[in-house]
């Protein structure tokens, strides 16, 4: 059963929520966009689940600060280094990508590098910060000293499911919104399925020799392994590593933040984020005419026989999130109550 | 049969025949180094066995310019457009490169967008080059207009293999060098399993339907198109079609390049390079240190029981490069023949 919470009161509600834990109100509010995102587009791996499970927990453990203030420690006009000094990362990678603009309003292109940062939530919905401003956002982060996927061949995890994002305008259409762990899925898909009691899809996890699982719940038990994207080294799984890599080089090598190979702990502490934008106005013209003519060609492909009309990453998200603004967000009945134990005021629409 | 030729004689041979149809001998002896690259790493895809089949066509026929300087047509000081003008692209994506590292000096990050390239070869070749710099190299490219695998669902080509590649420090070791492209293998390996009369595995290609294909003479009869990096929508096609995509408006929809989805011609000419290169040294002290931690961390990951080390992408290749710049590039006889008609004086070794 699912309750539908009317999109500005969940958004209201947990922006207090991050305010009685200490978080200046306009960074709540950037919080609970981003947190709320997930819900809104459908990625519920990537929200409001996590509440409870992750970012309350990182409050109250210390583990994230809600007051700090980012910190910049190099500003090279085009480019700055910067300490998120464990502010949520919910509000420091937009901070990030909304700092990144700004740089690439002025040079072209614009790159904010940040260590110390706690986990962002949905990639996508930073990247995508860049879009009004006509540029073309990307964002990776990599998942601190956590480790969850071995390398192709080896017997013990190095690197976490480190997301990858780029947003680029699409004329009057939704923006293009690749939003994506360099996994086959992030492990928060597999969790749900292990809670609904669903098997998964052959391709998401392995046994140590390589054979499918499909229990979901063989992976919290140390017994499967998520494959990188590409499954095996047939089909590309050193393209999904390799992947993997790129964003952990870009995110925490470049910016000085835990290395999931090479950290003591395995928490997804100190986590590197990389935050890009680029303004193609400046560099031509024509920008937005040729993105309104690209997307609409994709779209204009015909489907094959008696399937779906194409589409192009972002765009079913955009017309869901569309959809639930208007007429409530879904939630399902156990996390509905578990908001309503944070803030007994929340009322189901109807 | 193969005939081993030493590396010194196949690059002076490749540059003579590229200052043969005019290029410049400095820019000649830059596209030869890209051309063998594959070679001499065993990415022989994009190798010497294009020299007849693809450069020297573009050269004979006009749709590439072997004397074209690259012009800048914007120039922010971190980022730049320049429009290569048909110049061969195994030279001016490395030029491109270069010009993102002298920038990225300065600014941290520096980047350059490059319209009316022509076909780069290896992008990894050309990532690689930021790597003496002690950066980090970043190379895309689409295929000017030339479509080839269809987005998921739909049932006519719209990108290219669109590669990409990442070039980054390791310490002492080999750097790490991710050089794919976004669909599953490139048509290189589709053909050259064709040329040699071998099934290709399932995953590679599929019919309309979906129905996994392993011959791989199904693809240049159009009755098999190639997958993206994911394969089947369960196991991640969106996410290598959105990288395709993502390749696509990096470099060619910033670039204002020929677009794959909405180009009248199929062509892959007018080809979008973005190049860029971030200077961490610049940004924050020990970059070196920690990149020699991270890939010495992977390295130091156990094998699964009885298997190979561990690696990670650029090694293997750069490994294999090392023996054969000692000890003589193999070559098949047929492309050894190829190589001799075009210059009679090359011999093997031994």
């Amino acid at each position: 059963m699912t309750a539908v919470v009317p999109y500005p009161a969940l958004l209201a509600t947990v922006t207090d929520v991050f305010v009685g834990r200490g978080v200046p109100p306009d960074r709540a509010a950037t919080a609970a966009e981003a947190l709320c995102h997930g819900d809104l587009t459908g990625v519920t791996s990537h929200g409001l689940v996590n509440l409870t499970r992750l970012y309350l927990p990182l409050l109250e453990s210390g583990r994230a600060d809600p007051a700090a203030d980012m910190v910049v420690t190099a500003d090279l006009g085009a480019s700055v280094h910067a300490d998120a000094r464990r502010a949520l990362g919910l509000w420091s990678a937009a901070q990030a990508v909304d700092l990144a603009a700004a740089r690439a309003a002025r040079h072209g292109i614009g790159m904010v590098s940040l260590r110390g940062a706690t986990h962002i939530g949905c990639a996508g919905f930073h990247a995508a910060r860049a879009v009004p401003h006509g540029m073309v956002g990307l964002v990776t982060s990599n998942c601190g000293g956590q480790r969850i996927a071995p390398p192709p061949g080896g017997s013990r995890p190095v690197l976490g499911t480190n997301p990858l994002a780029l947003a680029c305008p699409a004329g009057d259409r939704h923006p293009f919104v690749l939003d994506m762990s360099t996994t086959v899925v992030p492990t928060g898909r597999v969790r749900a399925a292990a809670r609904e009691g669903r098997d998964i899809p052959p391709g998401w996890l392995a046994a140590a020799d390589g054979t499918p699982v499909t229990d979901p719940t063989a992976f919290d038990r140390g017994e499967a392994r998520l494959l990188w994207l590409g499954g095996s080294p047939e089909t590309g799984a050193h393209k999904g590593f390799g992947l993997g890599l790129l964003v952990e080089v870009l995110s925490a090598l470049v910016s000085g933040a835990a290395l999931g190979p090479a950290s003591e702990g395995d928490a997804d502490d100190d986590i590197g984020v990389l935050a890009l934008a680029v303004a193609p106005d400046l560099l031509r013209p024509g920008f937005a005419a040729d993105a309104d003519r690209l997307f609409g060609a994709l779209l204009d492909c015909p489907p094959v026989d008696g399937g779906e009309p194409v589409s192009y990453p972002g765009r079913p998200e955009a017309e869901r999130a569309r959809w639930r603004r208007a007429h409530g967000v879904p939630l399902p009945d156990e996390l509905y109550e578990e908001l309503r134990g944070l803030a007994p005021d929340l009322r189901a629409a109807g």
